[in-house]
């Protein structure tokens, strides 16, 4: 088959490799008929991921049809159009049990489990895949449901709604602040009237994103380079801070940024995948009765989203801005790499 | 009347001073039966909390009787013996109706609210004090307590509940750390017994202080001066870490290492008051799904807490370790400012 491979920092080519078969009865291989790109596998491409070795086929996020099914899997059939999570969980360990699939603690080969696609086992930007513990890790896709709309509960829409809006325990009145308007943020945004947010706040640096943001919930738009925009945010708040500010960017000066206009008694819910430590103003926090979250999706919110967008009450194929087929898959990365200019939400990549 | 007066750092006296009166009709005028010092208290002195300005009156804590009240006083009597709250609450503001007294909104003169006792308005270590909002921020003390466990709940007490035990969520059958073991990490320990903690494991740099750890409800004990602090906590939580981890210091090293001892999906409760900023690793925490929470006592678990000492379910007299009278009030000072030798939990003073 062909696929998306990494040969180390700056490197990737779309070649022949093997097609995946059944390593273990809790397997399932599928054709990926639509995937996607993540900003984490731009971060593997620069060499910030050094779990991630050469010779690795990249990808955590997938629509596919099964074709072959391991003898222990018990709910996927061939012929079923999945979801496929960007988190493997075997079902069966004490995480699992508590919903954090995110910790699991099985071992997929000596590979860890958790985040393994494209990361520590071969990816979905690949005709081929192998999925394993199938029975926990895949999501059968209603009829009505577009490939362009369900691709986008492998990762993005459940980790903004499960970091961002649940962990923030957003309630309805709530004013919001969205710290980065990318499509994380802008999910964040979406899920966030899920629980009733009566204000939300969209923090960037980029003015066409402040406007995309609108179109996805945000009720206000701050520019963030602006030399005030602490004290705009804080004029639209009584002067005590938001309720919850979610941070969707993932360095040191976002993070602290959601601190600074937290109100007492309010949360801080980190999304951002950081690559450095922050501050934590502890000598000006600690007496501010507040909590801050951070974690990896568990995507134990994909059943209920996906009804959700069965129902139109979620617009998840909004984030779907430009479209390719999987051998023009390395313009995808062109487009997608360079959003600033291109304005590319996420890239539709289709068989 | 003779109060303990605050004359610029590293000074104090215990002196003649103008008697208080009542100033707003929500005020009423105590005599104070018993008081004692909090660590806090230390920090005014050195100088490191420079709201306290010369000729302030020094404490926040005491058990007192009601000698006088305002004309808009309605639950509080005169003779009524009273707890005297740390927070002062208006009762009629947002923060009060969600409970949040720490962050009460209304103005007590020009000083604030929320912990204004010997810090923006004169304090308990004196023969009387005024008390704003008196209707809600004294609690009556039923006969069968005695002052020395009543004036626990001034402050020690609900602060440990609230911040640590109740912010860290702590559940049926968790295993906990209290990094510190003073007497807050000791009130921490005691408390979150209340929620069937299983395993209570106290850290401290001081053996005397881990042998009273055992009393207050620690299970284990750990030497956080051990080069292998880490790994011994790590032994006894299957190497995941434990469910909750609380702060009981107030530094920096003591808050990373709560950090560093949480497991996947567990929580950092800071109780410690900080004067300085962390480091928060977000390189390494992103993922791991926890929660950091910190804040200030609201003592809105006052009225619970008091209910369980009086039905001796709470040993609160245990922190009173050594008692002295009002006028002897520096040689208080001298035996709570050098615990480390003296082996002082909390001094007891009385009328």
């Amino acid at each position: 088959m062909k696929a998306l491979v990494y040969h180390g920092p700056g490197n990737k080519a779309w070649e022949d490799v093997p097609d995946p078969r059944i390593l273990q009865p809790t397997d399932v291989i599928l054709q990926i008929d639509t995937t996607t790109i993540c900003g984490t596998d731009l971060h593997i491409l620069k060499g910030d991921v050094p779990a991630v070795t050469e010779g690795r086929i990249l990808g955590h996020e997938g629509v596919g049809t099964v074709i072959e099914v391991g003898a222990a899997v018990r709910t996927i059939a061939i012929g079923d159009r999945v979801i496929i999570s960007c988190i493997s969980a075997c079902g069966a360990c004490s995480y699992c049990h508590a919903g954090l699939y995110a910790h699991c603690l099985a071992d997929e080969g000596a590979s860890g489990i958790g985040w393994i696609f494209g990361h520590l086992i071969d990816g979905t930007q690949a005709e081929y895949v192998r999925v394993p513990f199938a029975d926990n890790s895949l999501y059968r896709v209603p009829d009505g449901v577009q490939d362009e709309a369900a691709v986008m509960l492998s990762d993005i829409i459940p980790t903004s709604f499960e970091i961002g809006v649940r962990y923030g325990q957003v309630k309805p009145g709530d004013t919001i602040a969205v710290v980065g308007s990318g499509p994380i943020g802008l999910a964040a945004m979406m899920t966030s009237h899920l629980y009733g947010a009566a204000r939300v706040i969209a923090l960037d640096l980029d003015a066409n994103r402040l406007d995309q943001a609108r179109s996805f919930g945000a009720t206000d738009t701050v520019d963030s380079g602006a030399p005030d925009w602490k004290e705009q945010v804080l004029a639209m708040t009584d002067g005590l801070g938001v309720d919850v500010a979610i941070e969707a960017v993932g360095i040191p000066a976002t993070f602290e940024a959601c601190t600074q206009i937290v109100r007492p008694g309010g949360r801080v819910a980190n999304v951002g995948v950081h690559g450095a430590p922050a501050q934590l103003a502890l000598d000006e926090l600690w007496i501010k009765d507040i909590a801050i979250t951070m974690g990896l999706v568990s995507t134990n919110s994909t059943p209920m989203l996906l009804r959700l967008v069965a129902q139109h009450r979620l617009a998840a194929e909004k984030f779907g801005t430009h479209h390719f087929t999987l051998d023009q898959i390395l313009d995808a990365y062109e487009t997608f790499g360079n959003a600033a200019e291109t304005k590319a939400l996420k890239v539709v990549i289709r068989r």
